[in-house]
C-alpha cells in the first residue's frame, strides 16, 4: 500500500465517524500548523484545505465563528477577505498545549509528589478542582486528596488563581517513606489507566499502516503528508491529553503510551516536511504564503531532522 | 501556706473527685518513683503509700490485680509477702511513655510532615487507625488522612505492625509548598488544641499554689513533697498524653503547654529529691529499701540538678 492510499483510508475512515467535529480538527490545523507559521490565515484557504478532510465550507465558516467567540482566534477584514489569527489567549493557550503534546515523554522521576488537600472545600468545589486539575493530569487519591508525582507547577498555580482557590486548597510535597507497592496500587485506582492505555493502544493500531508505507514511498505526495500528519496529531492529543503523564516508574508494564509516543514522532518525522510544503502552496496570508515555520518548531519530539 | 497544706489541699481535692481512679494513680507511682529505682516493691508498704491519698487496701490490691491481668505488673511471693514488679512488657511501656513525659517540648522545626493515607481501607479499620494512632497524636486532616508534623517514626512502625496495616497504608513525608495559611487553620481543625490548652490552663491554675507554697519553705516535708510529686506527674501526663505535641510553629498563640511544662519542671526539679527520701524510707523490696534512682532519672525535664 502507498502512503497516498493509506491516508486517503485514514481521511475515509474520519469522514465516516459520527462524531467528526471539525472544530476540533481545525483547531489541530491551527495548532499543529498554522500557530508556528505566523498564526493567521485566510478562511478561503482554510475551506479548501478542511474540504480535503470532508468537511464542508458552512461547517468551516461556523467552527471558525466559535472559534472566535471562545476567545482562540480574532478576524480581520481585508477588502473582500477574512483572515483569522490567534489571539493571545489563544496562542497562550496554544503554546501549553504544545508543550504537552510535543514534548518528552517525563524523564527520570525524582520521587516526589504534589498532593492537594481539599479538605474544608464544599463538595460542589471539590468536584469542580478535581474537573480542572483533572486536565493536569491530577487523580484523587482519596476523596480529599489530588495528587500528581510530576505535575506542571506554574499550570497548577494558574488553575488555583483562576479558580480562586490558592487560599483554600494547601499544596505539599513529598515521598512515599513506608509502602511504596501500596503507593502503586493507589496510583491503578486513581487513574483510569486501563482505559488510556487502551486508546494509545488504537491508536498504534490506527497508524502503524502508515509507517509501514511510509517507508516504502521515497517521496511522500504533499497533500498525503498534510492529511497523515494533522489526523496524526489530531488522534494523537486526543489520548495525550487525557494522559496524566504518569512518570515510566508508576505505569503498568507495556504501556502502550511509549509505543505511541515512537510512532507519532517517526511519522511526523517522515511527513512534516512535506506538509508544510503544501500548507506553503495552498494557505495564504494577506502578505503571500505562510512564513516558515519558527525555530522552536524544529524542537518538536526532542528534535526534527 | 506552707508546702504542707497546700499539698494537703490538693490531695483533698483528688480524693473527693468522682473519677478517682486508684489503677492509674498507681501506675503514676510505679512510672514515676518505683520503675527508676529497680521496678520492685512490697505490696505492704505500697498499700501504705497509697493510703496518703485516702485509697484503701482493697482497691490496692485489685488495682495491682488488673496490672497484672493487663501486662503491666507481675507478682512474687517471698514468705508471705507479696512483691510486685514491672513486667519487660510494662517497662518498655513505661520507657515510651517516660520519653514523653519528661521529656523537654519539641525543639525546631524543620517543615517536613508526616502523612498516612488510608483510602482503599475499610471504614471499621480506618476508626481503629484513626484512634490507635491518636495516640501518638496524629490528626485527622481529611477523612482519608492523617498526619503528624514531627511524629516518633519507631512508634508509628510499631503500631502499624502491631495494627497489621504495614502494607495497607500509605506513609509518605512532605511540606507544605502553597497555601500554609490554609495548613495552619487545617491544624486548628484537625486537632483538638482548644480543649487541650483548656486542660493546661487548669492544670496550671491547680499547681500554681504550690510553686508558691513551695519558694517560702526551705525545707520540704518529705511526705508533701511526695504527694506533690506524685500528683503532678499524675495531673501533668493526663494532659500530656492528650497532647499531639505540635511545634511551637503551629501552636496557637498563649498555648498553656509551655507555661505548664516549666511549673511542672520547676516543682520536680523542688520535690522529687525529697520524694525520694521518702520512698526510701518507705518503700520495701525482698532486699532491703529502693535502690538509688538509675542515671536516666537525672535526664527528666532536661536535666535535674
Amino acid at each position: 500500500m502507498t502512503i497516498e492510499s493509506a491516508s486517503k483510508n485514514l481521511v475515509d475512515e474520519f469522514r465516516s465517524r459520527t462524531t467528526l467535529r471539525a472544530g476540533s480538527l481545525i483547531t489541530t490545523v491551527f495548532g499543529d500548523a498554522i500557530a508556528p507559521r505566523g498564526g493567521t490565515v485566510w478562511l478561503g484557504s482554510l475551506i479548501a484545505a478542511m474540504g480535503e478532510f470532508g468537511i464542508n465550507e458552512r461547517l468551516v465558516r461556523t467552527s471558525v465563528f466559535r472559534l472566535v467567540q471562545d476567545g482562540w482566534l480574532q478576524s480581520k477584514q481585508i477588502g473582500r477577505r477574512s483572515y483569522y489569527s490567534l489571539t493571545g489567549e489563544g496562542r497562550e493557550r496554544f503554546e501549553q498545549a504544545t508543550q504537552k503534546i510535543y514534548g518528552e515523554p517525563v524523564p527520570s522521576w525524582d520521587g516526589e509528589w504534589t498532593t492537594i488537600l481539599m479538605s474544608g472545600v464544599e463538595s460542589a468545589t471539590k468536584d469542580l478542582v478535581r474537573k480542572e486539575l483533572g486536565w493536569l493530569g491530577f487523580g484523587s487519591l482519596s476523596p480529599n486528596v489530588l495528587a500528581h508525582p510530576a505535575p506542571d507547577m506554574a499550570g497548577l498555580d494558574l488553575a488555583l488563581e483562576r479558580l480562586g482557590l490558592a487560599e483554600d486548597l494547601v499544596v505539599m510535597t513529598g515521598r512515599t517513606v513506608r509502602n511504596e507497592s501500596g503507593m502503586r496500587a493507589l496510583v491503578q485506582d486513581s487513574w483510569n489507566l486501563d482505559d488510556i492505555d487502551a486508546r494509545y493502544a488504537s491508536f498504534v493500531e490506527r497508524f502503524r499502516p502508515l509507517i509501514k508505507a511510509q517507508g516504502k514511498d521515497a517521496n511522500v505526495p504533499l497533500k498525503s503528508a498534510f492529511l497523515v500528519r494533522t489526523l496524526l496529531i489530531q488522534e494523537y492529543r486526543k489520548v495525550l491529553l487525557r494522559d496524566p503523564q504518569l512518570p515510566a516508574e508508576l505505569l503498568p508494564t507495556g504501556w502502550h503510551g511509549t509505543a505511541a509516543y515512537q510512532l507519532c514522532r517517526n511519522l511526523y518525522q517522515a511527513v512534516y516536511a512535506a506538509a508544510d510544503d503544501y500548507l506553503t502552496q495552498t494557505m495564504e496570508t494577506a502578505e503571500g504564503p505562510l512564513p516558515p515555520p519558527a525555530a522552536a518548531f524544529m524542537q518538536r519530539f526532542g528534535g526534527l531532522q
